[in-house]
């Protein structure tokens, strides 16, 4: 039986851009489990299984219930350990805690100073409300005025993908030659922001682009397939 | 017949404050191999054995030269493969590369800019001339300037370490519950430090401290009984 996904979807329903789904998504396609995914809206908090934290993803595997991306990936690790390992030994998963950390605390926060905007714009107006109220609270800013500069800042964002960039330019992937779950955690970010906005973090000639479009061919193109507006 | 390991001295020979010959340093203690080192300095580079890249660490072991830690590491690992795992896995050696790109572009770049001046005043009056020529060409500043707002880039600095801390306040080590070759990495910049400057980099109750005072315990107290300034 499929495992059912709930995922995070934009306006159309098959806009989906939750960098945190993305990391569970393409971990069940490493794992090669059959996924059924169901959209799921910010504001639809009642429509989740239980236990759940409020936001997605959740999988619902069989009777289990499990939600967060980190425990997730742990769960299928656990439950299906024939399959293809997502961290490739302790020291893999422990290095994966340094490199989701680098991306939880760098990457997103930067990236999100660019698509924040573009999200408002992409989402159901029921969400629109709930998503502007609790993102300008958090920014103690408009949406608009987090995004105005963006041009400018753009340089100290691609900046700082240097450790990313450094890394990826001298092996196929974070996790060396074959993809692992540290490569779905920081191209998580980066599909998160092509699936709802057309603004170019990357030069096309970025080492970071080069890996990005790898990803973006992994399991049959999953990633390139789901709709976006980036390239 | 133990390993030799040529090591970077300052004016007193056993004060050891290479970040690179750190790494060294400690992956040859967690393989357990006999180590007699050299003290060397920057200005003595015809006193290396061949080949060398002008630099330090190299290491001798029966009739093999090994220089650049990078390399030194691999050597070991595959030479001893016996010994306790610097890496545990490949996706372990290939995630190290991500920590040790951090570490040469984020958390290097930031120490050298409030221990450079001490270094220049611990290293011998033959070296002194050659460092403060080549720094200030690199820094296109004089040393005294690079260092004068340290106070003022301190809160930055302890920032940019978020992903190290947040990782390390939830598991001993980076590598997880047993330290690795990207502890060895991010360890020697601290140590580097530690060895020739009594600028505090941490507040006492900072995580990443506590890391470090667990590094400094590995190996019997190895690093911890090097002669150093800071605490």
């Amino acid at each position: 039986m499929a495992i059912t996904l709930y995922d995070l979807a934009g306006a159309e329903s098959d806009r989906r851009f939750s960098p945190f789904c993305w990391r569970t998504r393409m971990a069940l396609a490493h794992k090669g489990l059959e996924v059924e995914t169901v959209p799921w809206r910010f504001t639809e908090k009642d429509r989740l299984p239980r236990p759940n934290g409020g936001r997605v993803p959740v999988i619902v595997d069989g009777g289990h219930v499990v939600h967060d991306s980190s425990a997730i990936a742990e769960y299928l690790e656990n439950r299906y350990p024939d399959r293809p390992s997502l961290f490739v030994g302790a020291a893999g998963s422990a290095l994966t805690r340094f490199v989701q950390n680098w991306t939880e605390t760098v990457l997103q926060p930067g990236v999100v100073g660019f698509v924040v905007l573009d999200i408002h714009r992409h989402i159901g107006p029921q969400d629109q409300t709930y998503f502007r109220q609790s993102r300008e609270e958090r920014f103690r800013r408009s949406l608009e005025e987090v995004v105005k500069d963006r041009e400018a800042r753009l340089p100290a964002f691609r900046e700082s993908l240097t450790p990313l960039r450094r890394t990826v330019e001298r092996q196929d992937y974070l996790a060396g030659s074959a993809p692992a779950y540290a490569d779905y955690v920081v191209f998580g970010a980066f599909q998160w922001a092509r699936a709802i906005s057309d603004f170019e973090l990357l030069a096309a000639d970025d080492p970071v682009a080069v890996w990005r479009g790898r990803m973006l061919e992994l399991f049959g193109g999953l990633a390139r397939r789901s709709p976006a507006y980036g390239s």
